[in-house]
């Protein structure tokens, strides 16, 4: 866990008494803010202060937060920029709870003097403990309270209902705008919605582990511009995987991924939206492609019943229309259950031949009937429903029917609407009955996937145990030579082929006479600077002979007089044919230690046929590692007439290096053998090549 | 062109009377449907048949088509299944222009009966030249004419515009229901909606190609479940793009994709859903993923003004929403281009500071401000922005300067709704002015991206020309032999290995006297059945002199005297280094003759390395099916400091290859080129092996 200073959040996000420094009735920021708190109804005491004004909306305004003569919980300051410091020591000195800056124009307006601003706030913060909200956003808003603090216009009263999810936002104007927007007509409850702005003191990390820490949240949607500590977050998203909590994420800026120098394989196909990627999915946060879905993923992932597995049963008023909906979730990995002859026979009882009494249900008439109960509780008997996914629309009372049903089964529903969006008085009730819907079955097949994979993911997940034995590493740093690297390997428990250090021609005897009758041999030179041997003519190979061995080593020999690189030679054993992959870590700045594994050769980089994890990480993990490589999981288990290549022994050279770099903190800043050779079944894997880097 | 039947259609889809044959009060399909014409005002005449009625809905009632006395445009039958013939013949034989069956009952209830009442109702149409509908659909609409021949319920009057699109669905129960519904809630103008049904007559092809010789239709939707003629559809999808008018498909039924016996990796990768994908994308058709896409491309494409450029200005009154709204175009190509000093300038002078004036453009409260005409106006002088893509909301008075601004600008503008789905009022002022808008700015980057894509896609296709020369084709069919397969490659001008034909080891002396000094050979057996000829040491590699060569023959005529499938000997040039490849073309049944490029090795399979195309096809279009094979592109340019391969060759014998086809007619079945080795810059491609069949 990281050792981040922790302020308390209780009287910021749930205060009884309020403050709106530079209040006024106007359509700025502070009017909009007072007219939402007073809109909402909440249920404390609003203080206006503004030394210009006596009175604001009918309240009595105050000359200044010292005033009031009260500590009140939170103080919303909406001064201008060059006034909020000293407003925030104000507040401080009188005892406030918590602090929400909205005022603009710091560090986004004037990066100097802004920044300089942003610093003396967080000092204060730091110095008293006082947390504080900004500056330059929007607000926050807590459901539950009815305390709706944000500067937004046309806000309506009570705009959602209590749930058991919240949204925090980097975007304020996303978060308050399309984001409440799509809770609002889903009717999604939450508990929270946050705008974070410029992130002076509290940044979006300390808005997640108060949430992860409260009892009644469930899901968490984030809406992420940047992370400030990358560390932590993934901390808290292991957090929420201990504690069956969800998190939705959208990141920003996709399409601008930093190119970075390639030193190696691992550095060059690591970047950072790669690596957020890989993140995403290892912790099993789900990763929304749009605001749709990160708002309602929150909603359906809230759910106490939430679907868990990938049995589902679909039922339509139309053939075509049931068959479109099992298809999306069929492409998905959903399985459609074929139904028990007496639930077919039951149905069909209804259905009178029409129609399809199977799943997918496909009801016509009978989809709006009195019936369908009867018939969803039927298929609902079937063994392995989940769920149902219902694609249809309807109004007045024969809708009730569709209500009805709904309200009678036992198993989550989810609503794909075939009508028109504007039938708004039959989905309002489809929503007051908590069903997830989309106007979109493609969207409501997506959906539902991203949300049980993250289930899946986070339930197969072991937590990584403490590791058995601590890395034996040499004390000199920068990079190393070959030998050198393999030593670390070797250490570690990953094979590396037998070898021998030359210094001298007049050692070539004695060396062959150690090389078993037969094998042929390597002849390489060492170097910490040389890195691709073969370039510079740097490798002799398939040696037999202790003639070959000697003619080998006299033009390496010769090769040493003109380049002072060079420091000498090995002598290796050549390993038997097998599956080249490249296995790497590198230290990235942001996510820290990150591993590699590839498909080798010069196809790595051209068809990325790669994985990437971030360490540490167990050993079922880095099971559907090697199963996401492409191709590499029908390689293993031997393709075309092959008889296979050693998986368990992969499995644990990755486990080794893995270990290897959580025992050895940060010194190791780079790792990459390749080839790592995966041989025939049983017979083990060889580190032929490797570079290696420590701090 | 194809030489099938084409119907008449003008009386039966542009109806001045009707006779609804079954008529009735109910909320039967026959209730249904007369309501709708009424409700919908159809101009024309409408005569409610049935003998137990004297009056449907104050109308006169006939008892028969007969009795009407005058010879209406179209009849629907709407009668019990077994009368639905008799009802036809009566018809046609009072001189209906044409017939729309709603009855259903036929083939999809009864397999035998069904289909042999289908076959009487085609007879009858064949013979009589009168075109039939259905049967059981649910009817087609005509929005010109105010006339919707259709039995669904709560059909409000007039749902729609009159525009220059059409829908042609496969489902009638998603035509008039979902497709329908997102048209009615866009508001997106349609000229014919129609439900094909069971296609005893009348196919969705008829429809299309209706539809593209109406000169009021630009677009045309199509929901696809079977195409019962894919190369009648390619027809008219090839016609389309000459007459310049975009077709959107949806196909149900993708994850059931069959799987084919292997022969060759030509056939095991070319299943039909990855050639209806590669026909999509080979003719610029629009593959819609959802029922919106389905319909608001329609409705986008058919606009003049369509977006066809990929330079774009981005409007937000937030700088996260534009960013993400720039980040959504540009992840898919969209440029968001700079704008000139002047034009910064200028905006700068309303935004003050705050905001961006720059492209994504964030207008902050500028962008409902009635500032916004002359910001967008100045914008739109800035070369090259082909469009706005606005992503926000509004309502009231100061909503009204973003639809004035609209007004004003030349270019399209495309709308992301970033509200609530429920502000009605502004939303329909956007859809008045024909503004294409979605509720997510995912989804509009994702149809702005398929809709350009499409018109680029049909600008840069040539018509294939005539094929210059006939095919030399041996007379046999079935499995050629690899030396006439490789003939059959030689004559149509794809180079080959310099081969000799082996019959006696006397042959052997002489033979080798012809081979180039220093050159490498290889000896290979002849057979017609056995395809991979290594496998059972049948290839004999790197022979370099005659006595290599005599010792190889000798192991292979012991080979040939236990094997009788061996025919006889070929000795071939080996041929220098290079890329290997495959291709090859398998003739589809549905689809004609395909053929498929790919990168050769074991991989081709695992890592799904190819393209494929539908045959025949355009020089250029061979180029881009070379950029589209994954990683080819890069490898062919020269890869980690090669060279380079020799990318004209390759495309001259794929054009060759595809010429060889089309001039074989329907003989080519089979024919892989594996490896196709393409050599280095300016030396060509050389096919090493290959497999043909011929019938």
């Amino acid at each position: 866990m990281g050792n981040w200073k922790t302020y308390s959040l209780e009287r910021l996000l749930c205060p009884r008494s309020i403050a709106v420094i530079g209040a006024n009735e106007k359509t700025s920021y502070a009017g909009k803010t007072l007219r939402n708190l007073i809109g909402n109804e909440f249920p404390g005491s609003i203080y206006p202060v503004n030394p210009t004004h006596s009175e604001v909306f009918g309240m009595k305004c105050y000359p200044s937060v010292t005033a009031i003569g009260e500590k009140v919980d939170l103080a919303i300051i909406i001064v201008k920029a060059h006034l909020v410091v000293d407003t925030i020591r104000e507040c401080i000195d009188c005892g406030v709870g918590g602090i929400l800056v909205i005022t603009a124009g710091f560090r986004e307006l004037d990066p100097v003097h802004g920044a300089e601003r942003e610093a003396e706030i967080r000092a204060l913060a730091e110095q008293s403990g006082v947390p504080v909200v900004g500056p330059n956003c929007i607000g926050f808003a807590n459901i539950y309270n009815d305390m709706w603090a944000c500067g937004i216009s046309e806000l309506p009263k009570h705009p959602l209902p209590k749930g058991n999810a919240a949204i925090i936002s980097q975007s304020g104007a996303a978060g308050f705008g399309p984001l409440l927007s799509i809770a609002r007509d889903r009717k999604i409850g939450l508990k929270y919605i946050i705008s974070t702005g410029n992130e002076s003191v509290l940044n979006i990390c300390d808005y997640l582990e108060y949430c992860l820490d409260d009892p009644d949240i469930r899901a968490v949607s984030m809406l992420i511009e940047g992370l400030k500590d990358t560390e932590r977050f993934m901390e808290l998203a292991r957090k929420a995987r201990r504690l069956g909590k969800t998190l939705v994420v959208i990141k920003s800026g996709e399409s601008e991924v930093g190119q970075r120098a390639a030193k190696s394989h691992t550095a060059s196909m690591t970047g950072n939206m790669a690596l957020f990627n890989a993140m995403t999915k290892q912790f099993g946060i789900i990763k929304a492609d749009d605001y749709e879905e990160l708002v309602v993923l929150a909603g359906m992932a809230q759910q106490e019943n939430a679907l868990k597995t990938r049995r589902v049963c679909v039922v339509s008023h139309s053939g075509g229309v049931s068959g479109c909906t099992g298809n999306q979730l069929g492409k998905r990995g959903f399985e459609v259950p074929v139904f028990s002859q007496e639930t077919r026979e039951h149905i069909d009882t209804y259905l009178k031949g029409f129609g399809s009494p199977n799943n997918p249900l496909d009801l016509t008439g009978q989809m709006r009937s009195p019936n369908l109960p009867d018939i969803l509780l039927t298929a609902e008997k079937n063994e392995g429903v989940g769920a149902f996914v219902i694609s249809s629309h309807g109004s007045g009372e024969r809708f009730e029917n569709i209500l009805n049903a709904i309200r009678q089964v036992r198993v989550p529903v989810y609503f794909c609407w075939t009508g028109s969006m504007n039938s708004t008085e039959s989905i309002g009730k489809l929503l007051d009955l908590n069903v997830p819907l989309s106007f979109s079955i493609q969207k409501m097949a997506v959906m539902l996937d991203k949300m049980v994979t993250s289930f899946e993911s986070r339930a197969s997940v072991e937590e990584t145990g403490a590791v058995q034995t601590a890395a034996v590493l040499p004390d000199r740093c920068g990079m190393l030579n070959e030998p050198d690297a393999k030593q670390i390997l070797e250490n570690a428990g990953v094979a590396v082929p037998r070898r021998w250090m030359i210094d001298r021609r007049e050692e070539l005897p004695g060396i062959w006479g150690q090389v078993p009758e037969g094998k042929k041999c390597v002849l390489k030179i060492v170097s910490k600077t040389i890195i691709h041997k073969t370039d510079i003519g740097g490798v002799k190979l398939k040696i037999g002979s202790l003639e070959e061995l000697e003619k080998a080593y006299d033009e390496l020999a010769a090769l040493r007089e003109q380049n002072n690189e060079i420091s000498g030679f090995v002598l290796e054993e050549m390993c038997e044919d097998g599956l080249d992959l490249v296995a790497g870590i590198r230290r990235d700045e942001q996510f820290g230690p990150v591993l590699m594994l590839g498909i080798g050769g010069i196809y790595t980089e051209l068809f990325k046929l790669i994985s990437i994890r971030i360490l540490p990480m167990g050993r079922n993990e880095i099971e559907s590692m090697i199963d996401e490589v492409p191709g590499l999981k029908s390689l293993l288990s031997g393709y075309r007439g092959h008889c296979g290549y050693d998986r368990e022994a992969l499995v644990s050279a990755v486990v080794a290096l893995s270990d290897l770099v959580a025992s050895a903190k940060d010194r190791v800043t780079l790792l990459e053998i390749n080839p790592l050779r995966v041989l025939d079944k049983g017979k083990g894997v060889c580190a032929l090549d490797c570079v290696a880097e420590l701090k």
